[in-house]
Protein backbone atom coordinates (compact mmCIF):
# COMPACT_ATOMS: atom_id res chain seq x y z
CA UNK A 1 0.00 0.00 0.00
CA UNK A 2 1.26 3.64 -0.94
CA UNK A 3 0.77 5.97 1.62
CA UNK A 4 -0.05 10.01 0.95
CA UNK A 5 -1.38 12.71 2.60
CA UNK A 6 -3.67 15.06 0.24
CA UNK A 7 -5.04 17.20 2.48
CA UNK A 8 -2.91 18.03 5.95
CA UNK A 9 0.42 16.40 6.82
CA UNK A 10 0.98 13.04 9.58
CA UNK A 11 3.55 13.30 12.42
CA UNK A 12 6.14 11.11 11.47
CA UNK A 13 5.18 9.31 14.99
CA UNK A 14 2.12 7.77 13.91
CA UNK A 15 3.87 6.50 10.90
CA UNK A 16 6.44 4.70 12.87
CA UNK A 17 3.75 3.27 14.76
CA UNK A 18 1.53 2.06 12.26
CA UNK A 19 4.99 0.64 10.54
CA UNK A 20 5.53 -1.17 13.53
CA UNK A 21 1.94 -2.43 14.02
CA UNK A 22 2.23 -3.73 10.13
CA UNK A 23 4.98 -5.57 10.67
CA UNK A 24 4.34 -7.54 13.34
CA UNK A 25 0.77 -8.18 12.63
CA UNK A 26 0.37 -7.98 9.08
CA UNK A 27 4.11 -9.52 7.30
CA UNK A 28 2.43 -9.71 4.31
CA UNK A 29 1.28 -6.25 3.51
CA UNK A 30 3.93 -3.74 2.68
CA UNK A 31 3.40 -0.07 3.81
CA UNK A 32 4.86 2.21 2.01
CA UNK A 33 5.17 5.95 3.22
CA UNK A 34 5.63 9.07 0.83
CA UNK A 35 7.69 11.00 2.22
CA UNK A 36 4.91 13.88 1.39
CA UNK A 37 3.23 12.63 4.26
CA UNK A 38 5.24 14.57 6.36
CA UNK A 39 5.55 18.14 4.30
CA UNK A 40 4.32 21.29 5.55
CA UNK A 41 3.05 24.34 3.33
CA UNK A 42 0.97 26.59 5.85
CA UNK A 43 -2.09 24.81 6.81
CA UNK A 44 -1.36 21.86 3.98
CA UNK A 45 0.72 18.57 3.81
CA UNK A 46 2.75 20.52 1.00
CA UNK A 47 1.64 22.86 -1.76
CA UNK A 48 -1.33 21.76 -4.21
CA UNK A 49 1.37 21.31 -6.82
CA UNK A 50 3.50 18.59 -3.92
CA UNK A 51 0.60 16.83 -2.66
CA UNK A 52 -0.80 16.32 -6.44
CA UNK A 53 1.97 14.51 -7.52
CA UNK A 54 2.36 12.38 -4.78
CA UNK A 55 -1.48 11.37 -5.26
CA UNK A 56 -0.62 10.67 -8.67
CA UNK A 57 2.74 8.36 -8.03
CA UNK A 58 1.15 6.53 -5.46
CA UNK A 59 -1.78 6.32 -7.84
CA UNK A 60 -0.05 5.47 -11.08
CA UNK A 61 2.69 3.05 -9.54
CA UNK A 62 1.85 -0.35 -10.44
CA UNK A 63 4.16 -1.44 -7.56
CA UNK A 64 1.19 -0.60 -5.37
CA UNK A 65 -1.97 -2.41 -4.93
CA UNK A 66 -3.56 0.59 -3.22
CA UNK A 67 -3.44 3.98 -1.82
CA UNK A 68 -3.86 5.16 1.45
CA UNK A 69 -4.63 8.39 2.43
CA UNK A 70 -2.70 9.23 5.76
CA UNK A 71 -4.86 11.72 7.21
CA UNK A 72 -7.83 14.18 6.96
CA UNK A 73 -8.05 17.84 7.66
CA UNK A 74 -8.98 19.71 4.96
CA UNK A 75 -7.45 20.23 1.55
CA UNK A 76 -8.23 16.84 -0.68
CA UNK A 77 -10.91 18.91 -2.44
CA UNK A 78 -7.86 21.55 -3.74
CA UNK A 79 -6.41 18.55 -5.87
CA UNK A 80 -9.46 16.20 -6.55
CA UNK A 81 -10.91 17.44 -10.15
CA UNK A 82 -6.87 17.44 -11.16
CA UNK A 83 -6.21 14.17 -10.18
CA UNK A 84 -8.93 12.76 -11.65
CA UNK A 85 -7.84 14.45 -15.17
CA UNK A 86 -4.21 13.15 -14.49
CA UNK A 87 -4.60 9.42 -13.17
CA UNK A 88 -3.66 6.74 -15.24
CA UNK A 89 -5.06 3.30 -15.75
CA UNK A 90 -2.89 2.01 -13.37
CA UNK A 91 -5.32 3.29 -10.86
CA UNK A 92 -8.25 1.26 -11.93
CA UNK A 93 -7.84 -2.06 -10.09
CA UNK A 94 -6.68 -0.09 -7.37
CA UNK A 95 -8.09 0.05 -3.66
CA UNK A 96 -8.48 3.95 -2.12
CA UNK A 97 -8.98 4.13 1.49
CA UNK A 98 -9.65 7.12 3.82
CA UNK A 99 -12.40 9.03 4.82
CA UNK A 100 -12.74 12.68 5.96
CA UNK A 101 -11.53 15.23 4.19
CA UNK A 102 -10.24 12.74 2.06
CA UNK A 103 -13.89 11.80 0.67
CA UNK A 104 -13.96 14.38 -1.31
CA UNK A 105 -11.66 11.96 -3.36
CA UNK A 106 -13.40 8.76 -3.00
CA UNK A 107 -16.76 10.97 -4.43
CA UNK A 108 -14.30 12.23 -7.31
CA UNK A 109 -12.89 8.70 -7.96
CA UNK A 110 -16.17 6.92 -7.56
CA UNK A 111 -18.18 9.29 -9.95
CA UNK A 112 -15.25 8.51 -12.71
CA UNK A 113 -15.77 4.44 -12.33
CA UNK A 114 -11.79 4.61 -11.17
CA UNK A 115 -10.16 1.46 -8.44
CA UNK A 116 -12.38 1.08 -5.38
CA UNK A 117 -13.24 4.29 -3.04
CA UNK A 118 -13.36 2.71 0.29
CA UNK A 119 -13.91 4.61 3.64
CA UNK A 120 -11.91 2.88 6.12
CA UNK A 121 -9.82 4.39 9.31
CA UNK A 122 -6.82 5.86 8.45
CA UNK A 123 -2.96 5.84 9.70
CA UNK A 124 -3.58 9.24 12.08
CA UNK A 125 -6.38 7.00 13.66
CA UNK A 126 -3.60 5.11 15.27
CA UNK A 127 -3.56 8.51 17.60
CA UNK A 128 -6.68 7.26 19.17
CA UNK A 129 -7.78 5.79 22.32
CA UNK A 130 -8.31 2.37 20.86
CA UNK A 131 -6.65 3.39 17.24
CA UNK A 132 -4.90 0.53 17.02
CA UNK A 133 -7.77 -1.44 16.14
CA UNK A 134 -8.83 0.85 13.73
CA UNK A 135 -5.88 0.41 11.55
CA UNK A 136 -5.92 -2.97 12.08
CA UNK A 137 -9.51 -3.16 10.78
CA UNK A 138 -8.02 -1.37 7.27
CA UNK A 139 -4.84 -3.67 7.42
CA UNK A 140 -6.80 -6.66 7.57
CA UNK A 141 -9.76 -5.57 4.84
CA UNK A 142 -6.48 -5.65 2.92
CA UNK A 143 -6.17 -8.89 3.51
CA UNK A 144 -9.37 -9.82 2.39
CA UNK A 145 -10.81 -9.82 5.80
CA UNK A 146 -15.03 -9.17 6.06
CA UNK A 147 -14.60 -8.01 9.91
CA UNK A 148 -14.32 -4.83 9.74
CA UNK A 149 -16.86 -3.47 7.43
CA UNK A 150 -19.94 -1.56 8.53
CA UNK A 151 -22.15 -4.49 9.97
CA UNK A 152 -25.80 -3.41 8.05
CA UNK A 153 -24.32 -3.55 4.73
CA UNK A 154 -26.63 -5.35 2.50
CA UNK A 155 -27.16 -5.59 -1.25
CA UNK A 156 -27.85 -1.85 -1.73
CA UNK A 157 -24.64 0.09 -2.79
CA UNK A 158 -23.14 2.66 -0.12
CA UNK A 159 -21.26 5.10 0.36
CA UNK A 160 -19.65 7.10 3.51
CA UNK A 161 -18.86 10.50 3.86
CA UNK A 162 -18.24 13.06 6.47
CA UNK A 163 -21.03 15.24 6.39
CA UNK A 164 -19.36 18.74 6.00
CA UNK A 165 -17.46 17.55 3.57
CA UNK A 166 -20.75 16.20 1.51
CA UNK A 167 -21.92 19.33 2.02
CA UNK A 168 -19.22 21.06 -0.09
CA UNK A 169 -19.23 18.17 -2.42
CA UNK A 170 -22.77 17.91 -3.79
CA UNK A 171 -23.03 19.81 -6.58
CA UNK A 172 -19.38 19.77 -8.07
CA UNK A 173 -17.51 18.51 -10.70
CA UNK A 174 -16.63 15.69 -8.40
CA UNK A 175 -19.83 14.35 -6.97
CA UNK A 176 -20.84 10.86 -7.65
CA UNK A 177 -24.37 10.22 -8.65
CA UNK A 178 -25.70 8.52 -5.94
CA UNK A 179 -29.15 7.39 -7.09
CA UNK A 180 -30.39 4.06 -5.51
CA UNK A 181 -27.59 4.55 -2.73
CA UNK A 182 -27.68 4.07 1.29
CA UNK A 183 -25.65 7.34 2.25
CA UNK A 184 -24.23 6.71 5.70
CA UNK A 185 -23.39 10.69 7.23
CA UNK A 186 -20.91 11.60 10.33
CA UNK A 187 -19.99 14.19 11.89
CA UNK A 188 -17.48 15.86 14.77
CA UNK A 189 -17.43 19.47 15.96
CA UNK A 190 -20.28 20.75 14.71
CA UNK A 191 -22.99 22.32 16.78
CA UNK A 192 -26.53 20.78 16.49
CA UNK A 193 -27.50 24.02 14.01
CA UNK A 194 -24.68 23.72 12.21
CA UNK A 195 -25.95 19.98 11.18
CA UNK A 196 -29.19 21.25 10.71
CA UNK A 197 -28.40 23.64 8.25
CA UNK A 198 -26.16 20.69 6.67
CA UNK A 199 -28.61 18.46 6.66
CA UNK A 200 -31.11 21.34 4.58
CA UNK A 201 -28.69 21.89 2.10
CA UNK A 202 -27.40 17.86 1.50
CA UNK A 203 -31.18 16.79 1.30
CA UNK A 204 -32.33 18.96 -1.41
CA UNK A 205 -28.76 17.74 -3.53
CA UNK A 206 -29.28 14.10 -2.31
CA UNK A 207 -31.73 12.86 -4.95
CA UNK A 208 -33.28 9.57 -5.48
CA UNK A 209 -31.11 8.45 -3.13
CA UNK A 210 -32.22 4.89 -1.21
CA UNK A 211 -31.75 6.65 2.18
CA UNK A 212 -29.32 8.00 4.63
CA UNK A 213 -27.96 6.44 7.75
CA UNK A 214 -26.20 8.29 10.53
CA UNK A 215 -23.03 7.59 11.73
CA UNK A 216 -21.36 8.85 15.27
CA UNK A 217 -21.59 12.60 15.68
CA UNK A 218 -19.09 13.92 18.33
CA UNK A 219 -17.71 16.50 20.31
CA UNK A 220 -20.62 18.81 19.22
CA UNK A 221 -19.80 21.94 20.80
CA UNK A 222 -21.90 23.42 23.49
CA UNK A 223 -23.92 26.42 22.37
CA UNK A 224 -25.16 29.61 24.25
CA UNK A 225 -28.76 27.76 24.33
CA UNK A 226 -30.24 24.45 23.25
CA UNK A 227 -31.08 23.46 20.43
CA UNK A 228 -33.96 21.88 21.04
CA UNK A 229 -33.74 18.22 19.05
CA UNK A 230 -30.76 15.84 19.25
CA UNK A 231 -29.08 14.93 16.31
CA UNK A 232 -31.17 12.19 14.97
CA UNK A 233 -34.35 13.88 15.22
CA UNK A 234 -32.66 16.67 13.26
CA UNK A 235 -31.49 14.03 10.75
CA UNK A 236 -34.67 12.40 10.62
CA UNK A 237 -36.82 15.33 10.03
CA UNK A 238 -34.84 16.54 6.86
CA UNK A 239 -35.13 13.08 5.66
CA UNK A 240 -39.06 13.42 6.13
CA UNK A 241 -39.11 16.88 4.73
CA UNK A 242 -37.64 15.71 1.35
CA UNK A 243 -38.61 12.52 0.99
CA UNK A 244 -35.50 10.47 1.40
CA UNK A 245 -35.79 7.11 4.26
CA UNK A 246 -34.14 7.39 7.25
CA UNK A 247 -32.64 3.95 7.82
CA UNK A 248 -31.18 4.59 11.27
CA UNK A 249 -27.31 4.29 12.89
CA UNK A 250 -24.28 3.46 10.94
CA UNK A 251 -21.11 2.66 12.94
CA UNK A 252 -18.98 5.35 11.53
CA UNK A 253 -17.40 8.20 12.73
CA UNK A 254 -14.16 10.52 14.02
CA UNK A 255 -13.41 7.34 16.62
CA UNK A 256 -11.44 4.28 16.86
CA UNK A 257 -15.00 2.35 16.08
CA UNK A 258 -15.60 3.38 12.49
CA UNK A 259 -15.77 0.70 10.35
CA UNK A 260 -14.81 0.14 6.56
CA UNK A 261 -17.54 1.42 3.80
CA UNK A 262 -16.57 0.22 0.32
CA UNK A 263 -18.29 2.31 -2.32
CA UNK A 264 -21.21 0.44 -4.59
CA UNK A 265 -21.84 -3.07 -3.79
CA UNK A 266 -19.64 -5.04 -0.76
CA UNK A 267 -18.86 -7.75 -3.32
CA UNK A 268 -17.27 -5.10 -5.85
CA UNK A 269 -14.76 -4.12 -3.46
CA UNK A 270 -10.39 -5.22 -4.21
CA UNK A 271 -8.83 -7.81 -2.39
CA UNK A 272 -5.21 -8.24 -2.43
CA UNK B 1 -42.48 48.46 8.82
CA UNK B 2 -43.17 45.10 9.95
CA UNK B 3 -40.88 43.43 11.78
CA UNK B 4 -40.26 39.57 12.64
CA UNK B 5 -37.63 37.49 13.44
CA UNK B 6 -37.62 34.32 10.46
CA UNK B 7 -34.48 33.03 12.63
CA UNK B 8 -33.67 33.48 16.21
CA UNK B 9 -35.17 36.31 18.93
CA UNK B 10 -34.50 39.45 19.52
CA UNK B 11 -33.68 41.02 22.69
CA UNK B 12 -36.81 43.07 23.87
CA UNK B 13 -34.35 45.93 24.74
CA UNK B 14 -33.00 46.01 21.51
CA UNK B 15 -36.54 46.57 19.94
CA UNK B 16 -37.25 49.34 22.67
CA UNK B 17 -33.83 50.96 21.25
CA UNK B 18 -34.56 50.74 17.73
CA UNK B 19 -38.31 52.03 18.50
CA UNK B 20 -36.69 54.70 20.41
CA UNK B 21 -34.16 55.71 17.48
CA UNK B 22 -37.16 55.61 14.93
CA UNK B 23 -39.44 57.95 16.64
CA UNK B 24 -37.19 60.63 17.57
CA UNK B 25 -35.13 60.60 13.80
CA UNK B 26 -37.86 59.08 11.36
CA UNK B 27 -41.35 60.34 12.28
CA UNK B 28 -42.57 59.46 9.34
CA UNK B 29 -41.46 55.96 9.86
CA UNK B 30 -43.72 53.47 11.66
CA UNK B 31 -42.15 49.72 13.30
CA UNK B 32 -44.54 47.47 14.50
CA UNK B 33 -42.61 44.00 16.03
CA UNK B 34 -44.27 41.07 15.97
CA UNK B 35 -44.44 39.65 19.34
CA UNK B 36 -43.00 36.56 17.53
CA UNK B 37 -39.92 38.37 17.94
CA UNK B 38 -39.23 37.68 21.36
CA UNK B 39 -40.75 34.35 21.32
CA UNK B 40 -38.23 31.44 22.63
CA UNK B 41 -38.60 27.92 21.02
CA UNK B 42 -35.02 26.01 21.54
CA UNK B 43 -32.49 27.65 19.03
CA UNK B 44 -35.45 29.38 17.36
CA UNK B 45 -37.61 32.52 17.95
CA UNK B 46 -40.81 30.45 18.14
CA UNK B 47 -41.63 26.83 16.32
CA UNK B 48 -41.01 26.75 12.32
CA UNK B 49 -44.99 26.81 12.39
CA UNK B 50 -44.89 30.50 14.79
CA UNK B 51 -42.13 32.01 12.86
CA UNK B 52 -43.88 31.38 9.27
CA UNK B 53 -47.08 32.18 10.47
CA UNK B 54 -45.61 35.83 11.83
CA UNK B 55 -43.69 36.05 8.65
CA UNK B 56 -46.28 35.61 6.59
CA UNK B 57 -48.95 37.94 8.47
CA UNK B 58 -45.97 40.91 7.89
CA UNK B 59 -45.78 39.86 4.23
CA UNK B 60 -49.24 39.74 3.31
CA UNK B 61 -50.81 42.45 5.43
CA UNK B 62 -51.64 45.52 2.81
CA UNK B 63 -50.92 48.15 6.13
CA UNK B 64 -47.40 47.42 5.89
CA UNK B 65 -44.90 48.67 3.19
CA UNK B 66 -42.05 46.59 4.13
CA UNK B 67 -40.86 43.99 6.07
CA UNK B 68 -37.78 44.32 8.18
CA UNK B 69 -35.86 41.01 9.69
CA UNK B 70 -35.09 41.54 12.98
CA UNK B 71 -31.78 38.72 13.58
CA UNK B 72 -30.27 36.10 12.19
CA UNK B 73 -28.58 33.68 13.93
CA UNK B 74 -29.63 30.69 11.62
CA UNK B 75 -33.20 29.05 11.19
CA UNK B 76 -35.07 31.05 8.22
CA UNK B 77 -34.00 28.39 5.60
CA UNK B 78 -36.72 26.03 7.52
CA UNK B 79 -39.20 28.27 6.44
CA UNK B 80 -38.24 29.93 3.05
CA UNK B 81 -39.99 27.60 0.87
CA UNK B 82 -43.23 27.23 2.69
CA UNK B 83 -43.27 30.97 2.83
CA UNK B 84 -42.89 31.30 -0.83
CA UNK B 85 -45.56 29.26 -1.44
CA UNK B 86 -48.15 30.98 1.02
CA UNK B 87 -47.44 34.26 0.57
CA UNK B 88 -50.09 36.88 -1.27
CA UNK B 89 -50.09 39.09 -3.62
CA UNK B 90 -49.62 42.12 -1.11
CA UNK B 91 -46.45 41.06 -0.53
CA UNK B 92 -45.39 41.96 -4.59
CA UNK B 93 -44.68 45.72 -3.62
CA UNK B 94 -43.13 45.25 -0.45
CA UNK B 95 -39.45 45.62 0.80
CA UNK B 96 -38.22 42.72 2.46
CA UNK B 97 -34.50 43.65 4.61
CA UNK B 98 -32.26 42.13 6.32
CA UNK B 99 -29.01 39.91 5.70
CA UNK B 100 -26.56 37.32 7.27
CA UNK B 101 -29.12 34.23 7.81
CA UNK B 102 -31.51 35.86 6.23
CA UNK B 103 -30.36 36.23 2.86
CA UNK B 104 -32.03 32.66 2.42
CA UNK B 105 -35.33 34.26 2.44
CA UNK B 106 -33.72 37.45 0.50
CA UNK B 107 -32.38 34.49 -2.30
CA UNK B 108 -36.02 33.16 -1.90
CA UNK B 109 -38.03 36.10 -2.79
CA UNK B 110 -35.25 36.80 -5.40
CA UNK B 111 -35.97 33.93 -7.08
CA UNK B 112 -39.46 33.55 -7.23
CA UNK B 113 -39.89 37.64 -8.26
CA UNK B 114 -41.65 38.38 -5.45
CA UNK B 115 -41.18 42.02 -3.99
CA UNK B 116 -37.97 44.09 -3.13
CA UNK B 117 -34.93 42.03 -1.42
CA UNK B 118 -32.78 44.11 -0.01
CA UNK B 119 -28.84 43.10 2.23
CA UNK B 120 -29.79 45.66 5.01
CA UNK B 121 -29.01 46.44 8.83
CA UNK B 122 -31.55 44.55 10.81
CA UNK B 123 -32.63 45.72 14.35
CA UNK B 124 -30.19 43.39 16.34
CA UNK B 125 -26.95 45.44 15.42
CA UNK B 126 -28.12 48.55 17.41
CA UNK B 127 -26.11 46.57 20.25
CA UNK B 128 -23.04 47.19 18.04
CA UNK B 129 -20.57 49.81 18.70
CA UNK B 130 -21.69 52.03 16.08
CA UNK B 131 -24.96 50.03 15.75
CA UNK B 132 -27.58 53.20 15.64
CA UNK B 133 -25.56 54.39 12.23
CA UNK B 134 -26.76 50.82 10.91
CA UNK B 135 -29.90 51.16 11.75
CA UNK B 136 -30.29 54.45 10.72
CA UNK B 137 -28.94 53.74 7.18
CA UNK B 138 -31.66 51.13 6.43
CA UNK B 139 -34.26 53.69 8.07
CA UNK B 140 -33.48 56.48 5.84
CA UNK B 141 -33.42 53.70 3.10
CA UNK B 142 -37.20 53.19 3.59
CA UNK B 143 -37.51 56.96 3.11
CA UNK B 144 -35.56 57.35 0.32
CA UNK B 145 -32.13 57.78 0.93
CA UNK B 146 -29.26 57.01 -1.09
CA UNK B 147 -26.57 57.17 1.31
CA UNK B 148 -26.19 54.07 2.79
CA UNK B 149 -26.10 52.40 -0.32
CA UNK B 150 -22.59 50.39 -1.18
CA UNK B 151 -21.07 52.47 -3.10
CA UNK B 152 -19.60 51.06 -5.90
CA UNK B 153 -22.72 49.82 -7.46
CA UNK B 154 -23.06 50.19 -11.22
CA UNK B 155 -25.08 49.07 -13.64
CA UNK B 156 -24.86 45.63 -13.27
CA UNK B 157 -27.51 43.87 -11.21
CA UNK B 158 -26.54 42.45 -7.62
CA UNK B 159 -27.05 40.63 -4.48
CA UNK B 160 -25.37 39.95 -1.33
CA UNK B 161 -24.83 37.28 1.01
CA UNK B 162 -23.41 35.92 4.00
CA UNK B 163 -20.71 33.25 2.67
CA UNK B 164 -21.96 30.39 4.77
CA UNK B 165 -25.92 31.51 3.71
CA UNK B 166 -25.24 31.46 0.34
CA UNK B 167 -23.39 27.93 0.39
CA UNK B 168 -26.12 26.38 1.65
CA UNK B 169 -28.29 27.87 -0.30
CA UNK B 170 -26.82 26.86 -3.63
CA UNK B 171 -28.39 24.09 -5.20
CA UNK B 172 -31.58 23.90 -3.63
CA UNK B 173 -35.29 25.27 -4.52
CA UNK B 174 -34.56 28.96 -2.75
CA UNK B 175 -31.73 29.71 -5.02
CA UNK B 176 -32.20 32.50 -7.20
CA UNK B 177 -30.19 32.82 -10.76
CA UNK B 178 -27.76 35.44 -10.21
CA UNK B 179 -26.31 34.95 -13.90
CA UNK B 180 -24.93 38.19 -14.41
CA UNK B 181 -25.17 39.26 -10.92
CA UNK B 182 -21.83 41.17 -8.95
CA UNK B 183 -22.25 38.62 -5.84
CA UNK B 184 -21.22 40.08 -2.85
CA UNK B 185 -20.16 38.27 -0.42
CA UNK B 186 -19.18 38.89 3.73
CA UNK B 187 -18.58 36.30 6.36
CA UNK B 188 -17.82 35.93 10.10
CA UNK B 189 -16.65 33.70 12.63
CA UNK B 190 -15.39 31.39 9.68
CA UNK B 191 -11.63 29.56 10.06
CA UNK B 192 -9.28 30.24 7.03
CA UNK B 193 -9.43 26.93 5.81
CA UNK B 194 -13.42 26.65 6.49
CA UNK B 195 -13.62 29.87 4.17
CA UNK B 196 -11.28 27.52 1.34
CA UNK B 197 -13.82 24.66 1.85
CA UNK B 198 -17.07 27.34 1.37
CA UNK B 199 -15.19 28.93 -1.96
CA UNK B 200 -14.63 26.02 -3.23
CA UNK B 201 -18.54 25.19 -3.25
CA UNK B 202 -19.95 28.53 -3.90
CA UNK B 203 -18.12 28.81 -6.96
CA UNK B 204 -18.82 25.78 -8.73
CA UNK B 205 -22.55 26.33 -8.47
CA UNK B 206 -22.11 30.36 -9.11
CA UNK B 207 -22.26 29.65 -13.01
CA UNK B 208 -22.59 32.95 -15.61
CA UNK B 209 -22.28 35.68 -12.45
CA UNK B 210 -20.63 38.92 -13.65
CA UNK B 211 -18.28 38.36 -10.37
CA UNK B 212 -17.40 37.92 -6.79
CA UNK B 213 -16.78 41.26 -4.15
CA UNK B 214 -15.15 40.62 -0.99
CA UNK B 215 -16.93 42.24 2.12
CA UNK B 216 -15.41 42.19 5.59
CA UNK B 217 -14.53 38.63 7.09
CA UNK B 218 -14.16 39.13 10.70
CA UNK B 219 -13.65 37.33 13.96
CA UNK B 220 -11.41 34.35 12.15
CA UNK B 221 -10.76 31.93 14.79
CA UNK B 222 -6.94 31.24 15.36
CA UNK B 223 -6.03 27.50 13.99
CA UNK B 224 -3.18 25.55 15.37
CA UNK B 225 -1.32 26.47 12.10
CA UNK B 226 -1.48 29.59 10.04
CA UNK B 227 -3.32 28.74 7.01
CA UNK B 228 -0.76 30.06 4.77
CA UNK B 229 -2.74 32.96 2.82
CA UNK B 230 -5.42 35.44 3.61
CA UNK B 231 -8.96 35.99 2.66
CA UNK B 232 -8.37 38.22 -0.44
CA UNK B 233 -5.68 35.72 -1.16
CA UNK B 234 -8.16 32.64 -0.95
CA UNK B 235 -11.38 34.18 -2.87
CA UNK B 236 -9.10 35.64 -5.99
CA UNK B 237 -7.55 31.97 -6.06
CA UNK B 238 -11.18 30.47 -5.98
CA UNK B 239 -12.30 32.66 -8.88
CA UNK B 240 -9.26 32.48 -11.18
CA UNK B 241 -9.86 28.48 -10.59
CA UNK B 242 -13.42 28.93 -11.61
CA UNK B 243 -13.36 31.20 -13.67
CA UNK B 244 -15.35 34.33 -11.99
CA UNK B 245 -14.53 37.68 -11.73
CA UNK B 246 -12.86 39.11 -9.17
CA UNK B 247 -14.24 42.56 -8.56
CA UNK B 248 -12.72 43.71 -5.36
CA UNK B 249 -13.60 44.83 -1.84
CA UNK B 250 -17.21 45.57 -1.05
CA UNK B 251 -18.06 47.48 2.24
CA UNK B 252 -20.66 44.89 3.98
CA UNK B 253 -20.01 42.49 6.79
CA UNK B 254 -21.18 41.41 10.18
CA UNK B 255 -20.48 45.27 11.98
CA UNK B 256 -21.70 48.42 11.75
CA UNK B 257 -20.23 49.57 8.65
CA UNK B 258 -22.64 47.10 6.84
CA UNK B 259 -24.10 49.10 3.53
CA UNK B 260 -27.22 48.78 1.40
CA UNK B 261 -27.14 46.17 -1.52
CA UNK B 262 -31.25 46.15 -3.18
CA UNK B 263 -30.89 42.78 -4.90
CA UNK B 264 -31.11 43.35 -8.92
CA UNK B 265 -30.77 46.79 -10.40
CA UNK B 266 -30.42 49.83 -7.99
CA UNK B 267 -32.48 51.33 -9.89
CA UNK B 268 -35.75 48.72 -9.37
CA UNK B 269 -35.59 49.40 -5.60
CA UNK B 270 -38.53 50.28 -3.42
CA UNK B 271 -39.12 53.43 -2.08
CA UNK B 272 -41.83 54.97 0.22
Amino acid sequence: MAICAPATPLRPVYAERVTALASAEFPDLSLTFHDQCFAHDGHFAGSDAVRLAALLECANDPAFDAVWFAKGGYGSNRIAADFIAQVDGQAATKGFLGYSDCGTLLGALYRAGIGQPVHAPMPVDIKRSGGEDAVRRTLAYMLGSDEGLEPDMGGTPAAAFNLYTLAMLVGTKSMPNLAGHEVLIEEIGEYHYAIDRLMFHVTQHLHGIAGIRLGEVSAIPENDRPFGSDVEDIVRDWCDRSGIAYLGRAQIGHSAANRIVPFGLEAGRTRD
